[in-house]
């Protein structure tokens, strides 16, 4: 049989053809099927690369990265990914840029398309902002494209924004049917989706938000567990509750880490900020109150020391199911005594799980390869097979 | 007929045989048959990215940019260029390099060259300066390719100096032919060239003098229009006065905004720093002379205040033949209300051009990749064809 | 003949069988064949370049460029290197990333590899530190290719650490091999590895160190010169003395640059900064000892002043082999009235040999894209062969 084969004929059960010359923004926008059709594509690319084969769908064209926070991962992923399809990278550093001489999102998102085949934007530092933010590159480029001023439309890509991390958590669920065996194979599983302890405060609640958005579509009992005060976002909390009624699986919060880990099939204890605080921390920004930032601050700090016990230590692992729940993150993890005296995780249970963390990593570029690919390939299918006849060796020896 | 059979019989019908191997400065340096077949490659180059069609002809290489400014469009608009011809981007940022350990202009320009085809420059911050730069980087990897130590000849291409903006220009120029319908059409075509009134003072002269040492050889009435003590260096104006002389058309200077627009076929508004006040700056800098520079941009700013009514109103529009003139604009402007609380034009005209202003933006990767696309091929027409033949898809689906 | 036939039967005759899919950190891990393929596919790359024959082995891929100093050249010649056999350069800047969140070295070699085929290294500013992190990101991707993170191992290349400048020592080697006309005539000859002031007093070790533990393999007679208190690493002075006794060659050392020059075939005048006192910034720095990495300032430039006569001038240039040895640098130099008041070289015998100089330079994207080669290369006769045939242009007109 053919390496593509197996691929081909599972998209062919698929019904996901609104993912052509579509945006990626929120998992829940997507059917279940066009998300089993992205897990379907990022194998195919993975199988393609493993067996030398490459998979080039563009002669030329490029690929923005629009960041507005620092990033190594996600901007690799993304370079990998686009260099996966043949488009070169071009980063919109805004700090190098004319952006601040006050143009419009709109001009700005035209002046950089006029051979962008994709835009990845990570914009997640304000509530309320990112995403919008993304609503409006989108549109302007739709409407540029119908204009005539671009001769093609971008693809936008959310790599993370103040909502979902659509690629973190699509590659983490991609690691989980590897792991498992197969999407159905989830089903059933407690996942614990928990607060962890880390010295700094403020990281964004993309992560959490993503994964109870994303993981309650597989039939798995999804527990958020976080000290009171640390909310989610309520909005992204009424999917999850939607999802799991639809997928037969369960959305249940808690303000016990140990509830959430007790016989959980899988952990994913990580730091992130209290959302109602942010939302004020986005309203100081816009006044440019920073008096009122630094007291923010100083609050949050010390509400978060509070909460130290929230660690994902080697006795909370013992309560899991059969003692050896699988351990995922995102990366980098506050580890303790390594990157910090008190942190997210165990030393020992870290390392431990190292190796799956790499791995859980390693799906991003697919991963992102494989929602460009969705979206700019008419038939999939037959794009697959006739990359494999091209048989372009990617490494020429 | 086939797709690059007009475009080739138009190329046959001009001399252009001095662009091969050579560089893209000043476009007064250019006969009227050069600057036509730029504009004839960069609509081939256009038709062939319509159809699908890679228009890569190189298969390895560099272009390096080297911006002395702050830029986005034109980072884009080099990096899209290089990226449709094959060429990969390497910026040269002056911050992260180690220039500022005393070396010669001619030693890093070869030392940047080795694999370099093409070097574009940004340098339009001091006057007298810029195209010396350019010029300096010309003649050294010149000498470098005449002593073996460049494999290659690197073209150079002004992506805007102290003097001229020609690939700024050339784009605007694009645009007027296509709007006109055709280049014989601009004959007789009243262009107001003016200054406009932004809360920033300092902008380069680049653009009124590449408007009117280019607009003026095509025919047409160009108008300089400017509040006294914003003149622009004398020497570009005499290549207008020369250049309208041979064309048929006329140039002519006016301090008043209202009599340059009056039944303009087209306008230019723009906001841009007094030459005299640019030369002082310079020697300012060169001296270091931190608190003289700081007393002139007092001066400058007290001066510019005066001049709040040159902006390009509804009202002065309607001054205009038939109400309707092309506005232009290089972007991004200062538009009243918008970016600004007094800027260059007012927010209604910038919307009712917007598409208009986008498309003439969307001009400039093929205006420069026609800059080097001349410069590269010795048989552009042979070339062309080729391409067409080769079909490579730039897009594989 | 074939273009590539010498080539392919040189490489006949050597054995480096060792160096697929192996790193290139220390010229002196490497056996003398090893050092003779790189030169070999260094010509032969260059060879294929001039006849237009593209040597792209990769179709996709990335070469991760990873400098912790600022850089031009280097940079530059990485990127040319990686252009030149396909591989797209992703720069990790760790201004813009997240690797002061307190991730591991482990990690971050593993996130930014997926995709990377090769990863260069820039990290010389601490002595003990650059080339034991090259090693530790070397065993990091090993282990993370083992693990099945990553689906291809990168290959590590030395762009300059505390102990050693291969790429940079290899071009200089060709530069000489190609001045005598081949290797063999290396011996014999004389060449002065020589302190010479600069009114800068920090640079790193890793030019002579390198130049010592290189050019003692050829049957040189290599000798270091340099004010007392400027000593370099012991341990490479040792593999000098090895290297010279195995190969024919001597090394010897000197407190005088004239008895250094005296009769010398080669000179390379350079700063460096002594040992001992790097030794001691690195432990103040790791302390964080600001005052005292001050006060260790202010005593080495005073040190430095003492030695001013240390210069490369004419007269003492006159006193070399029939008054003209070949005079190299790494380049840029601290040149006598040009770059400072008083530097390393005289400005007259500087631009003597600047046309030698930038050819010296040249090599080093060779050198350094054939170090890529061999290590991606199971057959490097093979693949050369096969480029030879394909017959990609390069540059298609």
């Amino acid at each position: 049989m053919a390496l593509m084969d197996k691929y081909i004929q599972k998209l062919n059960e698929l019904d996901f053809k609104n993912m052509h010359n579509n945006d990626f923004l929120l998992t829940w926008e997507k059917s279940q099927e066009e998300l089993e059709a992205v897990f379907t594509v990022a194998e195919a690319l993975q199988e393609l690369r493993k067996n030398n084969i490459s998979s080039k769908i563009f002669h030329s064209g490029l690929g923005v990265s629009l960041f507005r926070d620092n990033s190594t991962r996600t901007r690799f992923s993304f370079a990998s990914a686009c260099n996966l399809l043949g488009l070169e990278v071009q980063d919109l550093d805004e700090g190098k840029s004319q952006i601040s001489h006050g143009e419009t999102v709109r001009e700005t998102a035209n002046m950089i398309s006029f051979m962008a085949d994709v835009i990845g934007i990570r914009d997640d530092m304000y509530i309320g902002k990112g995403n919008t933010y993304m609503r409006e590159v989108s549109e302007a480029v739709q409407k540029g494209h119908e204009e005539g001023t671009l001769e093609q439309r971008p693809t936008l890509v959310n790599l993370q924004c103040d909502i979902d991390h659509p690629t973190q958590c699509m590659a983490d669920a991609l690691h989980l049917i590897n792991e498992f065996g197969g999407i159905e194979n989830l089903k059933g599983k407690k996942i614990a989706m928990s607060w962890a302890y880390s010295p700094s405060y403020g990281k964004p609640l993309s992560v959490p938000q993503g994964i109870i958005g994303l993981l309650t579509r597989f039939g798995m009992d999804v527990v958020l567990a976080h000290p009171e005060g640390y909310e989610v976002m309520s909005e992204v909390e009424e999917i999850a509750i939607k999802n799991a009624a639809e997928s037969g699986g369960s959305f249940t919060k808690t303000n016990s880490m140990e509830e959430a880990f007790k016989d959980a099939d899988i952990v994913y204890p990580k730091s992130w900020a209290p959302y109602v605080a942010m939302e004020k921390r986005t309203d100081l920004y816009a006044k440019g109150d920073q008096a009122g930032i630094n007291a923010l601050e100083k609050e949050l700090l010390a509400h978060n020391a509070e909460h130290k016990h929230w660690q994902c230590t080697e006795e909370l692992m013992k309560t899991t199911k059969n003692g050896n729940a699988l351990y995922l993150h995102c990366l980098p993890a506050d580890i303790t005594g390594v990157s910090c005296e008190v942190g997210e995780v165990d030393d020992s249970v870290f390392d431990r799980y190292r190796k799956e963390l790499y791995k859980e990593a390693s799906y991003k570029p697919y991963i992102i390869a494989a929602m460009i690919f969705l979206s700019k390939c008419q038939n999939p299918q037959g794009t697959l097979k006739t990359l494999e006849e091209r048989a372009s060796k990617r490494k020429f020896e």
